[in-house]
């Protein structure tokens, strides 16, 4: 069920047999030459929506905006600070556990937006921890990435060259869901050096194209789409044991 | 071109020729019985991307989750606070500003969001005035509704029953483009009740559908399909316009 | 009654008879040529003041500073951020609930307020909002132009040439409240230019002498006062009508 | 020259001959069983605008809500949060600063406003102290009791019973000032308890009319035009030395 | 008993036989050429540890980082806004209070501080304020040569070149305690120039050396060891009397 | 060379051979049954001390209090929200960065800290990014147990039971500084349990007695030796490495 074509008469009715929701979470930066934009939230987003399909889970509004500080120098990267991320991220989680939602787990597509969501857990926990009452919720942090078997799967697709930044995994996640949207570069060098992340025009400055340790070139829309399913069923299966988890009293 | 299924490049040689930007910005509220939660962030996406179908304009991702404390006494509303949206929207301002636009157009979707858009510029704004110096972009926010001959069509088409949330135009959108996700539902009264909008509690209690003067019942797609044509010719000439406007040197 | 001229034993009998209260709301800032910096402040100011003198109503101090940023480029313009105006509504609203008021009438003097007065009112019904609790009070902005007839007797007194900034009549109120700091000047040109409102420098580049579409040659004590007799007699019938409002319980 | 009564040309005039001026800032706050709510911002207020009178300087207008957080429990107290009111004193003093002013002066009214105003100073200086770069101007506090001979006036106008809040100096400048709204009431006991302040309860417990270690039936008209004469007087002075003390550069 | 060195039993049993706690507070911060960066903080946790040898106290961790913008210009000084050390002070004060603390003694070291604690008081103490509650609990700032008798003994043993920072008692008292980091220097002049402190820059120009009005140079172990045992006994006697400080019910 | 023991002088000449400065950070919180609550604000203090006796390296003070709010159910805990600790860190490097220090080395004692000095030193190097300038200095988190060597070494000592909160390595070390300051107790379970870490409450009743997955009972001061003998060792290599590190122009 996606929250946003739903009624809150039918969110409502969900709640009543699940207080379990996925909200996928990224960033929009830039991928490299041929990294979309979006790369970031559009993966979590096409996980969520494949696990959709045939497992009764809901799926919040993606989050798109995350925080890309590294990334404006290059065109078309947006970023929140990471104080303004927490406070978004906060903001959402008072949303939804008002509603009744106990169990939330962000679905991230960003590395670089790890750090934050872990402190805005801890921020919004805060407010039950000082004050010596239950929060009566969990909160859970689940890169895609991370998911049962993916990590595995995205090592073997790509032995060499898979890197940290526009990696051939979440490109070829794209062109298998947005196939339209494929883009293609001469990479110079094939494989994109590696090092420090910093500021953003230290990052340009050793990367210039915007790549880090990745090849791109070796991404295709099979090795996506094997990644979106295997990541999907992973899904399901996390949601149905943070669901199950039991929470003590 | 929508800048989230893009490449730096790609926006790079955009502002190479245009320094003006759509940001497709709403709220993921209750809109009654029948209305998708998504529907104030559908609307202005909807819009923006048929405009784009046939002009040369860059959209933005879309701000999906706005200021809609009101609404959260129904199930799957997520709202910001203004404090955090503000601060959130002059990060995104802050982003693309940096990469050289000049021109930002925020196409709105909810009149909850306006004060807190434009609370939002004039913060933004403030860095500049208190320091004595030329900010060097321009921003503005425009709700589709009052695009140039959208309000006129929505009133010839729902001359009663239009009324303030959950309206016939903004559902008949959502029809039309999301024909799948239409929903229909008996309305007691026809017509929702009006009044002032507060607090949560107190929504709930004076619209207990979530309704606000609204006969949601008239909606259709192929009004929605009006609309949205509409309301895409005169986004595109709005931006055409505001990238015209000349800013005193 | 005026707040800062009682007694604290006072202001409890009066909270025993009324739960309502008006606080004037303005700017310190550039009116052209010849209008007070403290215009926008001294104009809801003098209205409350002389609606007090014949209805029993309760008058908070008037909050004096508000949001200006376009307006830093004149000497004399003082303003706050939005964000902090933000807060500082929150922590009057507050102070003035802790005590018992529940209906609380900003009666504004400056457009310019508008949107930041609007998000206060949200910021602080979010604490109640998010917590699922009733606020327990009601927030009114009301901006003395607006007020019934107030509007429609400026029309007719300023046909053209009232504009949107240092108009004829905000200066023929102060004019009549204050004689003795009456000023003037030529106007060229007589009738001011009109446009967008952004940043300051911006701001006086296209409107070099700090009016916006006004002549405010037009002003006379004597509009002015029919002016403030009909705005206080209106704004003590809005302050009635506000106090009997059913809120849901 | 009053800020407010005067347009920004002449404000922009002055300037051109004076960097100085001078911030009445006080509190509405309950002042025991006589004392008016606005006392603490009405004192500043009236000594600068005595000064006024007979010496060229330029006075803002009122800043007349402070911290009064500890009188709240008393009907008509309005209180900024600490954070709040540094805020605003920065918003204020960056307004002031940008037209040129470089020297500002706040003439206090309210012990509780004092650590608040200090901690503002900093937090404005800090702007340049971490950037390493001169501030350009120079910030002062000064208490109106403070000002020279005011306190030994007072001491000895009232050898006892001044006390700490609800004093009979501050009492007497309001009845001088404003003597229709002249109170009166049976004080028990005559001199109020003294001790510590803390929050807002536990001071009604202790100070329970609202007074701290004050017999305000000692006030009288005359000895209020003796202390604003004097406070006047030395406030002039005090500006004077102010625009003179050197900066080093 | 010192927090840092004992187990959560065991100041679990100490608040079950006392619910008193004293935090040394100071500064990071430059004390001209021979004054230890660390001075400020040294000094007050110096004597809390001399008054824990012998009275039954708890000793928390040493706040070492405080307010000292005015120093930054000189290598070494760490300062927080106060903005920020008025939010760390609160989130220590929560801390400490849940735990069932109900009196803190801040004992601190820097002048500099004084008003962003106290500010820190009235925004901790303003949650209760507001919401109409009581605290529970009572906060005192104690700075450490205000302690009975200290002030005393300073001005016998410097009767002239005391002056206000870089002190010759508190480098008496980092000698004393800290020998081994004894520096010396040529002082010219031998007592430094006094006058206004403001921010960094303007400072370090009035101040070349970073002394303000001493003469460290009549700083011997001797008398800091006079000093601190004064100190040190007051302090215990201090705690004695604020535990046993009734709070009105 | 300890910073807070050296004068300014002495600061001003390191950092003309030297722009690399290491600050020990941790938190102070409960550390089971046995552990002391300083524990992780002490064990980077102590191996930074051990590496200053023998390298030519800066240590600031100790950044002693983290973000422990799940801690916060157990006696003596302080903890500063993610917001608070994230904006307390930006003031420290502002501070540090602004003496010259390009390269800033946070020896971190809690792994709970992690998410938050990352999140931390993006909003300080996003003031860069959004503004397209170079930070110029480069910021590194470096916890003790990862230095080199350190974590193999650990696990040498405790093949099982090492667990993840008040493990045996880090006691050592503290029983080995502080000899005097070492507890015992009989632990049931030997092996504390593991799980998910969220908020106080839930903390408490997963883990009553503050371990988590931790046997201290295998603890030695010979143990701790070896660990800080190694990590001094280790960190001295860091710095040295992170001293030549090329940051691109």
């Amino acid at each position: 069920m996606l929250m946003h074509l739903s009624t809150w008469p039918e969110v409502e009715q969900f709640i009543a047999r699940s207080r379990t929701i996925v909200v996928p979470i990224g960033s929009n930066e830039q991928h490299g030459p041929t990294g979309l934009l979006g790369t970031d939230w559009l993966c979590p987003e096409i996980i969520a929506l494949e696990a959709e399909r045939t497992a009764d889970i809901l799926v919040a509004p993606t989050f798109n905006i995350g925080m890309a500080q590294h990334h404006l120098a290059f065109a078309g990267t947006i970023s929140l600070r990471p104080s303004t991320f927490i406070a978004a991220i906060g903001d959402w989680i008072r949303s939804l556990t008002g509603h009744g939602f106990e169990k939330i787990l962000f679905l991230n597509g960003h590395g670089g937006n790890i750090a934050s969501i872990e402190a805005a857990f801890s921020e919004v926990y805060a407010d039950a921890s000082f004050a010596k009452r239950r929060a009566g919720y969990a909160l859970k942090l689940c890169n895609w990435w991370d998911l049962p078997g993916v990590g595995e799967l995205a090592r073997e697709q790509f032995p060499s060259g898979h890197g940290a930044h526009a990696t051939p995994s979440e490109i070829a996640i794209t062109q298998w869901a947005l196939p339209h949207a494929r883009k293609s570069a001469h990479y110079a060098p094939q494989i994109a050096p590696s090092g420090p992340i910093r500021e953003a025009l230290e990052f340009r400055a050793r990367y210039p194209d915007g790549r880090v340790g990745s090849d791109p070139g070796q991404a295709t829309p099979e090795k996506g789409e094997a990644l979106v399913k295997l990541a999907a069923q992973s899904l399901a299966q996390e949601l149905d044991a943070f669901s199950l988890e039991p929470v003590p009293a």
